[in-house]
């Protein structure tokens, strides 16, 4: 089973790696990582820098596509490009379309989303309605093949998902295990509705800043 | 405040990108990442390959020093190296000495651990004590300046404990937010604990058989 993850300059590293961990532990998954050209390119701090070895090229056909999200997507979503065209040609043949985080907004450029429930992370949900989903504030949601996930850490949830999906609740438990998730954050702050509300609009704010400097490029 | 988180060939990608995440975020931090040699190196399933600017050399005191699990740190502690030398002469004035996973072994070697209580994957406790640790099941253990974590997720509870302590709880929170950390496994079989006894059994098995190919190079 191949497994496409599609990478890019800005990616958010743990939006990819949080399922990637999970998915090279299945049973006969053969995991891509790949991106519009080889070479370096680095994650959204400028600190990780990834050799990727092969292009979207290489894999366009394959049985799962997962994309990761990060600052730069609402652009590259509005600007279309290279990426956008791979997973709408792709996501004709696939078995499951998926997304971590603003990975969900280039999946609805691609067209993939139209008349959809689908997530992305919570600060996305208005740029998610743009390509005609039908936003949702859970943690992965599943519509048909087109399963996506919400914000940054939830890729790990939608890997395990997945993984039970495609090789049974034990390989899930498994895989579970061996990567010792059994969450304990030090605080309940990791969605809007626990959060203390100054800490929300202090996020929301830095983010739409931050966003609206990717837009002015 | 500079931080040097360590990685080498074999690292486990998770191990390092979950505090990373969330360490990154923090304001003033300077983080660095670095290994023996510059280049690229690739993780534990040959996949991800990344390129590493910085050796152990260009940070040698930093103020938290990380060091990431993989399933080569049993014969990498073993055989000693640049890496143990290199913990061991930071270690003297760090404010944070940190790990996650079997990235304990290392800190064990470096003589960090002797007498101290520390954790690491659930599946090397037997080998933590063998660097005179008293091996914990928690999922991160504070003794002093040395804080460990659990196996390979644990990271991400590492990292923004840290981020408290260091920046307060209103910043570690609003990272918990911005990364949407709101854990939601499909399973609760992330620990010996909570798992089916027979996934304990096999996922032990699996790991041990690993390992001891590892140690037989």
């Amino acid at each position: 089973m191949q497994i496409a993850i599609a990478l890019y300059p800005g990616v958010a590293a743990l939006d990819f790696v949080g399922p990637y961990t999970v998915l090279t532990q299945l049973p006969g998954a053969d995991v891509v990582l790949c991106a519009a050209e080889r070479g370096v390119l680095a994650d959204d701090s400028g600190l990780l820098r990834v050799d990727v070895e092969h292009t979207f090229d290489d894999v366009p056909a394959p049985s799962l596509l997962l994309v990761p999200g990060g600052m730069v997507t609402r652009r590259m979503a509005r600007d279309g490009g290279a990426i956008v065209e791979w997973i709408a040609a792709a996501h004709a043949t696939t078995t499951y379309t998926t997304s971590v985080c603003t990975g969900a907004l280039l999946l609805g450029a691609a067209g993939v989303l139209s008349g959809l429930e689908a997530t992305t992370h919570w600060g996305a949900y208005d740029e998610l309605a743009r390509y005609g989903a039908h936003p949702v504030a859970r943690r992965v949601v599943v519509a048909g093949k087109v399963w996506t996930a919400a914000g940054v850490s939830a890729g790990i949830d939608l890997g395990l998902a997945l993984a039970a999906a495609i090789a049974g609740d034990d390989v899930a438990q498994a895989i579970q295990l061996g990567i010792e998730y059994d969450p304990q954050p030090p605080f309940d702050a990791g969605s809007v509705d626990k959060a203390p509300r100054h800490l929300v609009e202090m996020v929301s704010a830095r983010m739409a800043a931050a966003e609206r400097r990717v837009l002015a490029g």
